[in-house]
């Protein structure tokens, strides 16, 4: 499957929240997640655009996740592996004995809401602000650019700007703020 | 913790079973194990004596497993850290991503029995044969030698022969067969 997902930064969720009401989108779930992203000891993340994520959610579920380059030009499309892992410090621990070391941390709340084939997430991000995502999935990549317009359609009728479109991810953003930059 | 574990290879499980009996060892269960075994692209674990398993239970349950170097002298006693996931394809996905590579797989068939504070194996492993472990838990690295006295004195009283003593991995004696041997 791959994940087909826009990304704004937003000046504040309220508007936008309007908005996803008058299209009738349904609210799902406000979440807290804490991502913990790790680089690998035989190539550099950063470089190849890889990601290795733990991500740990309010409940307590721990869900570990494999993300691939992005492919798409505008979005943020990836393929994406994930397990559900029953026990955090042993996951982190065998993370670390497997030579993987721990970059940055990301904590964010999101309330997330469902239209159509499509999944809204409102998202604060801790030292980083106000952020919605627009996401869809297809099995196919083929169907990936069909599947990105449609994405920024449904931006556009939401009221959000596509110069407001952000491609870099949270983990990214996190670095730069910690003066680790890209190279 | 640390796992302090003896094994045998043995000519039959019918003379120990009976022994068992004797001693009041109570029989737990019996189950199916696929275990496949990973090397890593940073370290050749054969080297490091290190191990990166995963774990396939009849029921369908995965577990992963890394396995640090052994550390005692007689046993095979080594710290182990494990994480119930619930998707095995992907966690193989995932694995293979981040560079790892299968080396091996063990099929065994396990019935498990418990005699005070020891779990005994009696495996029949794919290609091997018989073998029955001995096996004490204990939270603290200066205890193992105590422990593994235990084990030893237990194995004694089951009538299995101290020259029985298999020191290497299922793993090992799997690859030794295919003709790959330890440096």
């Amino acid at each position: 499957m791959f994940e087909v997902e826009v990304k704004y930064r937003v000046p504040s969720h309220d508007r936008i929240k309007d908005n996803l009401k008058s299209l009738n989108a349904k609210f799902l779930e406000h979440t807290e997640e804490t991502d913990i992203y790790f680089n690998s000891p035989v190539r550099d993340f950063a470089k190849t655009d890889e990601a290795l994520r733990v991500r740990v959610y309010g409940d307590g579920t721990v869900v570990l996740t494999y993300k691939g380059p992005r492919i798409g030009s505008v979005g943020k499309t990836r393929e994406e592996l994930s397990v559900t892992v029953n026990d955090l410090d042993s996951l982190l621990e065998i993370l670390r004995r497997l030579g993987f070391k721990e970059v940055a941390r990301v904590v964010k709340r999101r309330d997330i809401y469902n239209y159509e084939n499509f999944t809204i997430y409102m998202d604060t991000v801790e030292g980083l602000g106000s952020f919605v995502e627009v996401e869809t999935m297809v099995n196919n990549k083929e169907l990936i650019n069909k599947a990105t317009e449609e994405v920024l359609q449904l931006g556009d009728r939401m009221g959000l700007r596509r110069d407001w479109i952000e491609r870099r991810t949270y983990l990214e953003l996190v670095l730069e703020k910690q003066g680790v930059n890209k190279p």
